[in-house]
């Protein structure tokens, strides 16, 4: 850290992203990507616009946009695209949230909620998870704050259901209710259907994970016109062209392609209960996950131990330090042979364990 | 604008980039773009890259870092890739301003440094350009605020001596000096020589513009090791995945095909001779430019006629209606063809007009 740094910078915990190791190959289930590569339509589109990023892109990003809507019926005017989802949420911090307009949200939960929360000095309320890793709904009930709530939540993968969701947004009339939907499409209900019902609801999605783009940055926010209009003053005092040619290419054909979609959607779906039975059997206990990932505890090793034994062996997965998970572990579902072999892993270990 | 954006945010004039028309075809040269396309190296690693983009991409963006410092001399320790220059800009912003800390910079110059100064309600000091469009650079010693000076200045193209550089920063050694070099290589000297001597300067460079890669989001900063560590962590902490696996693809490629980026560079500078001596002939009075456009002022037209003229007949150019400068456009420098028909439309124009 310089001498130069601002002081509210100084106090900052960044985000933690998961491991990304270069040396050595492991079988990696740990930052919740999916195990397909992106539609081939949609590269194709990256690459020829590869050849035209010696201009701008459009900074209105007019027709994904309207993609996108159409894909979900709604209009282009109450969609915006922005880097990842994390840059959607990151202009709700900034749009919504004020020294007297706290952030609430689970004490478990996405971990950039604390970090955006830390980076604008804002004051927070953390509601804590009940004993059972569901979230408390009637804590979120008339909270006076602006509200961010996984659903399905990160990393326990429980989901809420659409009328959990509608109590809570229409119990907060006067302040933003953000629903994070990263992992909404492999199995839970997407509350995007109530953003003409409720103008205080701002529903975030992305398409690294159903989509197969985490390392393109693509994500978007689903509101009536007035918030996105207020989002987009954010973008364009920030991030003008926020999306890049290639990556509106590959955007344009994950929303085209959606038998690909669909059919990546249901093979982790089926790969995560074969995952959950097989954790099962060997004694593990898990949150009912909605998402891309199981969040599972055995009851013959403990969290950390097992993450480090699974490291050794070449499988990565995803261990927080949060005393109240640290036996835990959230493990990405990959493709088939991926999860049979990250099973075999977890005998050897108990075997070698006993 | 929404009931529930927060009043700092309600306040904000956003950044207007150029136009980017989609219905009728122009000859663009309004928003500096290169007119030659991203080397065929980048777009082969990019177009591979897109199959790849279903994990995500190295968030410490390792191997073009080291490219880069390679390219320059320096250590990667000393470089940050971002999002666009834009993005290195708003994390100085962030990490070096604040209510006590102004961020000073001259009354005409990039746009986008008032829209972040008003983003994070910062106080600023605006020095006035001389008469003649000069930095004056009296003005910048020992100011007590973070100096941002585009270097060459846009939308002048006037640059700076390196020794009036190194006597703004050498006069602040409390402050930071930020030298936003977006147009340097097209005839400037680039400070990144200075930064082992002062521990108080950032240079930021972008790929937009001499390396053909506006559509693609790339630029960077560079400074010693502590600033970067301080960009680093504003970097995490709300895009640690800032350069996606495409970028970075084009990116390495335009590092490593330096004979085009050259030969580029040589074509755009011989074409701003070229339509400089072109417009001076035709009676324009123009600023020193060593950037890729030109500043030019006509005697028989005034700048909001000329602009509507050429756009009518076709041709885009930068206009802007701040008092001091318009009677002025902008034009960017396409290729030889695209100033040629420029300048036979401007003659046309002033044929009209007589």
């Amino acid at each position: 850290m310089s001498k130069f740094l601002n002081e509210k910078i100084a106090k900052i915990t960044p985000y933690v992203p998961g491991e990304q190791p270069k040396q050595r190959k492991y079988i990696k289930l740990n930052t919740n990507e999916s195990p397909y590569p992106p539609t081939k339509m949609g590269v194709q589109m990256a690459s020829e616009e590869a050849n035209n990023c010696y201009l701008y892109s459009d900074p209105e990003c007019s027709e994904l946009t309207s993609l996108v809507a159409d894909s979900l019926g709604i209009k282009s005017s109450q969609v915006i695209l922005t880097n990842g989802s994390d840059e959607v949420l990151n202009f709700a911090f900034m749009a919504y949230c004020d020294k007297d307009t706290p952030a609430v949200f689970a004490d478990i939960t996405y971990g950039f909620y604390k970090v955006f929360a830390k980076l604008y000095d804002l004051p927070t309320k953390v509601i804590p998870l009940k004993d059972d890793f569901s979230i408390d709904i009637d804590k979120f009930i008339s909270t006076f704050g602006t509200i961010f709530i996984a659903n399905p939540n990160a990393p326990t993968g429980i989901a809420l259901d659409l009328n959990e969701i509608e109590r809570i947004v229409s119990s907060n009339p006067d302040r933003i209710v953000v629903i994070d939907e990263a992992y909404v499409d492999f199995g839970a209900k997407s509350a995007v259907s109530l953003i003409d019902k409720y103008d205080n609801l701002l529903v975030t999605q992305t398409f690294s994970k159903s989509r197969s783009l985490a390392g393109a940055r693509l994500g978007f926010g689903v509101a009536n016109e007035n918030l996105i209009k207020d989002l987009m003053t954010i973008k364009y005092s920030t991030n003008p062209y926020n999306v890049n040619r290639m990556t509106l290419g590959l955007g344009k054909g994950a929303i085209l392609d959606k038998e690909y979609f669909n059919e990546n959607c249901k093979k982790v779906i089926q790969d995560r209960e074969y995952t959950v039975e097989k954790l099962k059997e060997l004694g593990f206990s898990l949150t009912n996950s909605k998402a891309n990932f199981v969040f599972a505890k055995s009851d013959r090793i403990d969290g950390t131990s097992l993450y480090l034994k699974l490291k050794e062996k070449g499988v990565l997965v995803r261990h927080f330090n949060d005393p109240r998970i640290i036996d835990y572990n959230r493990i990405t579902i990959g493709n088939r042979e991926q999860m049979q072999a990250f099973i075999q892993v977890v005998k050897e270990i108990l075997e070698e364990t006993k």
